[in-house]
């Protein structure tokens, strides 16, 4: 009989109802004979509301410790009111902090990373006909301090614990029903993916469709554990993630999806002398600046001066701006230009790999409607441009209609 | 220097702005050199939001393991919220859980009994001066599930920590001031103890002066805890609870207070036979309705009949009443009567071991207020009688005067 971890997040076990039809969900699969494992998050709402009365108690920044002492309740809120839904329900269940597991986890409260998980007690649980339901989210350090992963942790829990108890599947219910060739709410005609790669996950998830966890993604594939995204509300067989196959490979799309960033702003610092070091003493400051740096260009021109153009999160474009001006003159650089009304689009797909002319089709496409591409930039799996803004939705649509995500694959 | 550990329950921790005012509080004593140990209990309200959430998931009963998992929760929020405030004040805290101390308990859950408390990180965190900031009510089994002491069991988690570490004293803030020598609700001249012994303590409680748990007590008298009762909102030293030493019975007042208990109703079975079994026989039944009887009194007559009379609480007096009329005729009793009118007047103090005539004077003062007494029962430090219930306000007065407790002691 199959073994399934199964992981709620917060929406889903967002209030007592909603608790309450998980447990009917999960008490149908028991009764069918499924092995379960379940992970769960804090209640929607929760850990906002824990967060609000830290701030009260220290403004500037809560005690790493005991933000996670007091966070990790959440979950434990959860995993109890789960079982007794469960029990109630005649289904024997057992919960357990991440402590009681035990997920052990190095000693970065607030962003700790899983070392090691003790699965003894969830076997014993699995052989026993007992529903083991795991608080997500939270570990202990190697001295039983209370840990927590960080954002979107409980996705990692539950595909590291998937990956510890060699489980058939770790299932991730939320409240969209798969992984899209793009957002519907920009291409109506966006479908399901039936199936697509940790890879391209990876990239999809990268470039904003906030599905998973990239954490969890990373994990599942550096265990080869299948991830399946599937809604908690809607019936459906969601999407599975997994490694691309051989067989899988000779019928893969050429592209699986388009995915797009709003969030999004290039900078650009123009007639720079291009010697060695200058990339970095543009970028050195910024990044001690604490903002992210994405897509990096550099042109070098005749004149032995450089272009050097490069993408920041919008929310930082002022600052940058700002610094790069007071700079211009000891940089030695013409001039210093941006623009934050431009947003990034991307296809991604494996059959990039075996397949050369994707980049001028997509090219093509994009021209074809008018759009000017400002900057690209290319890895294996996938192929980026910056557009104008107002271009995003008219991108995205042709080159859906492009590489036919439209209809089902043959 | 003073090693003391401080409890804080629900109310004092009710909000965010008295978690500020209660960190506040315990600065200002580390700055003067205090060694603290603090053990607080869930947030006021916390517990109950928790309960009900329980309530929706399993109706009837909740699952008495996961419930401890979900009440737990309670104090490990207030943990963490005080922590951060007096780091935010500069003081080095450091939050346990129950499970992390580790307090040891049986596996009863909901009502667990503290088996054994592992010191040796608390200790260390006192050498270093750093405030220990402990979560009470809850502990572990030896398979580390989580437990919960059950009502008032944050009061016994203080209790059992400070005589774990020999603390100097233990320190029970709560939202009165102290003990009275009565409730000042019913006698304003109610004045607050300095001093009270553990056995005096232990009958006022049971009684009804709702200051301090009875397990605490018990267990603070056993393991000769010096116990404070103090107000987190005021100023002043509060009561201390302490054995009666030598020096100080030498002044000890006769009477230390004077209790009473509204929670009472009176059922008499008359002329019923006087012979081997007649007691167990009426109260067998009684217990196994899961009535608790408080004072029983018979009386034999002279035609081998008896009166036989004891008190329950006053909500289960009907059927109380409705089972012994149907067992009339079964018993062989001439008439089954009951008044739930009644109260119990207690005086207690360890003074009438070494005085003779303290009862007389009890009998006396009450009778000449003109008051019926209508059950009489005594221990070693206490004398009870039921009256009406419209007499007790009188009744409490007079005795207060009688035995000079309206003034201080000499």
């Amino acid at each position: 009989m199959a073994l399934i971890v199964k992981k709620f997040g917060g929406t889903s076990v967002g209030t007592t109802d909603r608790i309450q039809a998980v447990a009917d969900k999960l008490a149908a699969a028991h009764s069918s004979g499924e092995q379960q494992v379940i992970v769960v998050s804090a209640m929607s709402g929760e850990t906002n509301r824990l967060l609000s009365m830290a701030g009260e108690m220290m403004p500037k920044r809560a005690d790493p410790r005991e933000l996670d002492v007091l966070l990790s309740t959440g979950e434990q809120v959860t995993i109890a009111l789960l079982c007794m839904a469960l029990i109630e329900r005649g289904v024997s269940a057992r919960s357990y902090t991440g402590g009681q597991v035990r997920i052990l986890t190095d000693n970065s409260y607030n962003k700790a990373r899983i070392l090691d998980i003790d699965v003894s007690a969830i076997s014993a649980d699995v052989e026993n006909n007992t529903v083991a339901v795991v608080a997500g989210f939270q570990g202990v350090d190697a001295e039983r301090n209370i840990t927590t992963l960080g954002r979107g942790g409980s996705d990692t829990s539950a595909v590291a614990l998937a990956a510890a108890l060699k489980a058939d599947e770790c299932q991730i219910f939320t409240d969209v029903d798969g992984v899209y060739t793009t957002d519907p709410r920009v291409e109506p005609r966006a479908r399901r993916l039936e199936r697509i790669t940790f890879e391209e996950m990876l990239e999809m998830a990268s470039l904003g469709s906030k599905v998973l966890q990239i954490r969890a993604v990373e994990f599942a594939g550096k265990y080869n554990v299948p991830l399946r995204v599937l809604s908690t509300f809607e019936p459906g067989s969601g999407t599975l993630i997994t490694y691309d196959d051989e067989d899988s490979t000779m019928e893969q799309a050429l592209v699986s999806g388009i995915a797009f960033s709003r969030d999004e702003a290039q900078v650009t610092v123009s007639s720079i002398a291009d010697r060695p070091g200058t990339a970095y003493s543009i970028l050195g400051p910024i990044s001690e600046m604490n903002v992210e740096v994405d897509m990096i260009v550099q042109n070098a021109a005749e004149d032995g001066s450089t272009d050097f153009t490069f993408t920041v999160p919008r929310q930082d474009f002022a600052r940058v701006m700002e610094f790069l001006e007071s700079q211009k003159v000891t940089m030695g650089a013409r001039e210093v230009s941006g623009d934050d009304k431009i947003v990034k689009l991307s296809i991604v797909g494996v059959g990039m790999r075996s397949h050369a002319g994707i980049a001028s089709r997509m090219f093509k496409a994009l021209g074809d409607s008018g759009i000017n591409l400002r900057l690209i930039t290319t890895s294996e799996i996938k192929i980026s441009v910056v557009i104008d803004e107002k271009y995003l939705e008219l991108g995205v649509r042709s080159l859906h209609e492009e590489f036919e995500l439209d209809s089902d694959p043959a």
